[in-house]
């Protein structure tokens, strides 16, 4: 499976502000690059706190890619993942739509109840892990189902379990050309945080788009 | 004056780790060209967190750079700042030593018996503000004293106050191939963070250097 991690930040790190509003960090360039990562992967995948915050349906905003996915006999919109290790995703969430497929990666510590109601909103559980989603164990288990390209939109806590599991392939981020501040404000990769053994990524290419800088890399 | 900002941060906006320890984000090239900003500015200038965790002397590393200085008449350092409320830099610390003069912004709060040591230490002391450094009024009488190009290092506290309080003209950041993490890790820019009137950022350039990138942006 290859793993590209997709976000946009502002030039200090930040996803969103201290209270979890989003920003707009990218302009119209942007989007329109991410809708196209979206339409060449398999599956696009988010963290359970960016379900609660932004509500994002995740798919494919350009009907003549979505059309392009139909001719070659995909879905028309990529699979849809949400790393949900307690289930929290509410039944009404955008991602539980029937506009493309959703999986629930979740861990056993999730409640019974919960897994047989968004069994039951039409999403797939995949259980993996005591406590925390093994995330290993559970892209193994996407791949098994046919998911060779993973695209992953964030948050934070994503992010850095993935690199932390060293699943990461590729990171593409997208640096905004304004400052948001804040301690408590959500980055790019937050979680516990590395100490020692860090990433290293090696770079590919960067372009300025618009006042902000688009980063390629590859992870070493 | 003109403020540049200049700061290293991981590709996930961090400054160092959790632990407040230094991880080596930039290399040789980069470390060169803050050396070129050093002796370009009249003076450098941290907060005091800065200087309880690395205890940085900010002077010019390249002997070159220094003898021109010389030459042109100047101090072969740059004057050094550090941005110090209440007063905890440590009579031993390296800004304090006898290679560059150094200035303590601080404010009204801090203990006269700490002023008097630091004063005896070879500093001399600007008062500005209450409770916390009146950047505004401090950066302006240090205007007066004749420091007309300020670089700021950092760290994540002062760089938001400056932003906050609209002094920042330039920002520099050697964006680095590696991931740090962590939501405790310190950012470019901390402090409260914005909520509304974010700052604007103008790009002026960006360069791929080893595996990191450069960006320089112009505040709008």
């Amino acid at each position: 499976m290859h793993v590209v991690v997709n976000a946009a930040m502002s030039a200090d790190g930040k996803l969103s502000t201290r209270e979890r509003e989003q920003v707009a960090i990218s302009g119209p360039d942007d989007f329109d690059r991410v809708d196209a990562l979206r339409a060449e992967s398999d599956a696009v995948m988010v963290g359970v706190g960016t379900v609660l915050a932004d509500d994002p349906s995740l798919t494919v905003d350009d009907d003549a890619r979505r059309e392009r996915r139909r001719n070659a006999g995909k879905p028309e919109n990529p699979a849809r993942i949400v790393a949900d290790s307690r289930i929290r995703t509410p039944t009404d969430a955008r991602v539980l739509d029937d506009r493309a497929e959703t999986y629930l990666l979740t861990s056993e510590a999730a409640p019974q109840d919960f897994v047989a109601e968004i069994t039951e909103s039409g999403a797939e559980v995949i259980a993996a892990g005591d406590q925390r989603v093994d995330l290993a164990a559970a892209l193994a288990e996407l791949e098994s189902r046919g998911i060779d390209r993973l695209m992953v939109e964030g948050g934070g806590e994503i992010i850095f379990s993935l690199f932390e599991a060293e699943l990461v392939d590729e990171l593409s981020v997208f640096v905004g050309p304004t400052v948001i501040g804040g301690w408590k404000a959500p980055t790019l990769a937050d979680g516990d945080g590395f100490v020692d053994d860090f990433p290293e990524l090696s770079l590919r290419d960067v372009d300025g788009v618009d006042d902000g800088v688009l980063i390629r890399w590859d992870v070493c």
